[in-house]
């Protein structure tokens, strides 16, 4: 869940708390807690831990103790715990929630933050909880969970300071010294000036009260016609809006230009790391979700064997290469050695290749129609990499093996493999990301299986057309 | 380079030109306005390119040109559009600037930005700019290189709004309205007030002066004693605490309580996307810094292979262990067919392992220390994913091979490596962290190697003991 900047400043407190002993196991003293059912005695001990203590608390206690100990918290403060966990670990608690209860914690939230949530449920809780909520409530999170997260709509808040153009500078700062306490939790950065249609008109710098006549209309110190966005528009290109302009928050209209909401800045930097993470996860063969190690094995296993099965299968038809190749290995046996050091180091340069194109995408410094020239900076490395590996590979065969025909198939092979491999691996992504694919998931498999069979055709191949030198 | 957000809002402009159709070349325009040496042109330009466009433009562009570009800019412009690059570009950029051109941008840039810019130069280039800036300049600058990246001293600000504690409200307000201009780039949320020996006694919020009597001194509206954090505190905890707290920014002082600067939440966010790209980088053998693929080739090229070359002796170790058996895999061909499915089934089952633990680390959800509980959490998931990998895998042998063995050795043996494999992977990020090695980079190499050379000794090593039943 994202953290809307608000500029309170308690004086120093908790600070030096969040810096445990690492033998401290928090969640213990917690359960004791909710098993007495000792609301304040909850509420003073998870005040005093930092978020991830919080976290660490929540995630190593049952589902009975946690559920007791988000019951017996306010609403407000359970929000606010929520709100620092990862979205997986607080879907996880909220899920084993009563719907009562969780619905009264939702209503806490911010309108973004309750899209999130209600978005990473269970389809039956998520529709539950909104039918608990009152309905102009269960309308507004229904309109946003519409949009996924990576969208404006998936991020914009709807708790902003509106006024009509028309109210005066004195107004405006009456209304925000006698809610000062409420507006604490919103961006007051800004207020954001709508005409009698809820149009969006102008914007207003808090600072431009302190330099304007307490009679004036607002509407003379606003910034007339300010820049504004839809609520379709995807992560990236609020990452480049943000980039391009330094405001901590922009505001979203509709079709008619009636103001949204606002999408912060926070947002869309929490939105842009978790995409990061993500695709290391990805890339790592954590699909559908990343896994907390106190989900239901079931599910962890699931998940991960989901990924397995689709390689197991791709290395299968690889290792088919092999198969047909078989006398000639059974002849010079010597190979089989070398088989996986070819597999491995091409996938290894691949990989890299794979990782420059990713980076070069996310930066815009290459666009996914530019195949060609990515492949000609890759062959160049390639080149030089793939003779120095060669070369190592082919001393060593030597060397162990005496036949200097050994070292010319595994040296040729390997450069030669080290070739297509970072062909492929500087070029996938670009085309996967063309074809509308998630390059981090299909990247991998597609080209280990691709240099796989390559690779073992390349070794295979060379030594059934030099036999005779090889026996 | 992080983004500082500051209030100011301009009306709607260039924000459709960043949409650009895909075949549309800006850096064919720019060069020849560089050519010409139009520097109002160039300025157009650029102006009108979002900051993806522009940074593809300059990546595009051969040295002479880009280095024309932007010493034709005023060295603001100039700074403002390295600002949006990412830090490997502008460094790039910079390295190839004549000194003195490369000080006069350096001069335009906060703090933070000299400090992160200036770190990742040359050595030589660095030293010389700072040569070239004013003295006081210069020292400030070295003293906040002295901070990595992920440090609050790598990433406070200077340019923040002070008071003594003793100015009136009036004075402060006086101040503000006249260097409105000025403080555009600086984060005008809070002022800092510090005591007449530079030490910070409290924070004013600017809302604050919205209800303050302007005669009042403003140390009657401050924060008195408000939360500060040391330039030494790590990325990390800083972090947890934006997390915990809701500011936009935190006043950073040294061991005497004397004032240096303030870190914004933008700069955190920032770094933390940085560092989750930096993993998956990492992971994928990309280490040293990214690659561009506009860099030198020889820089390229060496980089990727001072990892591959480590690998290579890695995998030629774990290859060892076939010849060990080679007799055995003379007289059962069949097994070298098996032997990279083990060894890369294996690896990718370690390999999600490795993700969910970094993961958990970095939510602070498990401690370097609870080897044995993810340990426990993992062997759980490996035997039910093992043996349907295994039962997999051993159909395939029987049906390929006709001979039951055969499916018996490759079956045990790939469930049996796949617990050691998540085994490893589960606890080696946890170890590492400990040990105080960066998990991203040496958890994958290591997994690796051992997987495979275990998986080959299984194989292998079963095959010879039910050896005439295979044959």
């Amino acid at each position: 869940m994202n953290v809307p900047a608000s500029p309170e400043q308690p004086t120093t407190s908790d600070l030096d708390e969040s810096a445990q002993q690492s033998d401290w196991r928090p969640w213990e003293r917690l359960g004791e807690l909710a098993e007495a059912g000792d609301a304040i005695g909850v509420e003073n001990f998870l005040s005093k831990l930092g978020p991830n203590d919080q976290a660490l608390a929540l995630n190593r206690l049952d589902e009975e103790h946690y559920c007791a100990v988000l019951t017996l918290l306010p609403a407000e403060e359970a929000a606010e715990i929520l709100r620092h966990l990862s979205e997986t670990q607080a879907a996880e608690l909220v899920d084993s929630l009563e719907v009562s209860d969780a619905a009264a914690i939702v209503q806490e939230m911010t309108s973004d933050e309750q899209a999130d949530l209600l978005g990473d449920l269970d389809d039956d809780q998520a529709e539950s909880i909104l039918r608990a909520l009152p309905p102009e409530d269960a309308a507004s999170v229904r309109e946003l969970a519409a949009y996924s997260d990576d969208q404006a709509g998936g991020l914009l808040v709807r708790e902003i300071l509106r006024f009509n153009q028309k109210s005066l500078v004195h107004e405006v700062i009456t209304t925000l010294s006698e809610n000062a306490e409420e507006f604490r939790d919103y961006d007051v950065q800004y207020a954001y000036l709508t005409d009698d249609d809820e149009k969006l008109v102008g914007v207003l710098p808090m600072r431009n009260l302190l330099f304007a006549k307490r009679t004036d209309p607002v509407a003379d110190i606003m910034i007339l016609d300010p820049l504004s966005i839809t609520a379709s528009m995807p992560l990236d290109e609020l990452r480049d809006f943000f980039d391009a302009h330094h405001f901590l928050g922009v505001p979203v209209v509709d079709d008619n230009h009636k103001l949204l909401g606002v999408v912060h800045r926070n947002a869309v930097d929490y939105e842009s790391t978790r995409a990061a993470e993500n695709d290391f996860l990805k890339s790592q063969g954590i699909i559908g979700g990343e896994e907390l190690r106190t989900m239901p094995l079931w599910q962890r296993a699931k998940r991960r064997l989901s990924w397995l099965s689709i390689n197991i299968l791709l290395n299968i038809g690889a290792a088919g290469v092999i198969a047909v190749y078989q006398d000639t290995l059974s002849k010079v046996i010597a190979l089989a050695v070398f088989l996986p050091i070819i597999s491995d180091m091409s996938g290894c340069s691949g990989n890299q290749a794979v990782a420059v194109s990713m980076r070069e995408l996310s930066l815009g410094l290459v666009r996914p129609t530019e195949m060609i020239r990515v492949w000609l900076k890759e062959i160049s490395v390639g080149l030089i990499n793939g003779s120095v590996l060669g070369l190592l590979v082919a001393i060593v065969a030597v060397v162990w093996d005496g036949n200097p025909y050994l070292g010319l198939v595994v040296g040729v092979a390997l450069c030669a493999n080290t070739l297509i491999a970072v062909s492929i691996g500087g070029t996938v992504p670009l085309l996967l990301k063309r074809l509308g694919f998630d390059p981090a998931v299909a990247s991998g498999p597609l080209l280990t299986t691709v240099t796989d069979m390559c690779g073992f055709f390349l070794v295979l191949g060379l030594a059934t057309a030099m036999l005779e030198r090889l026996i």
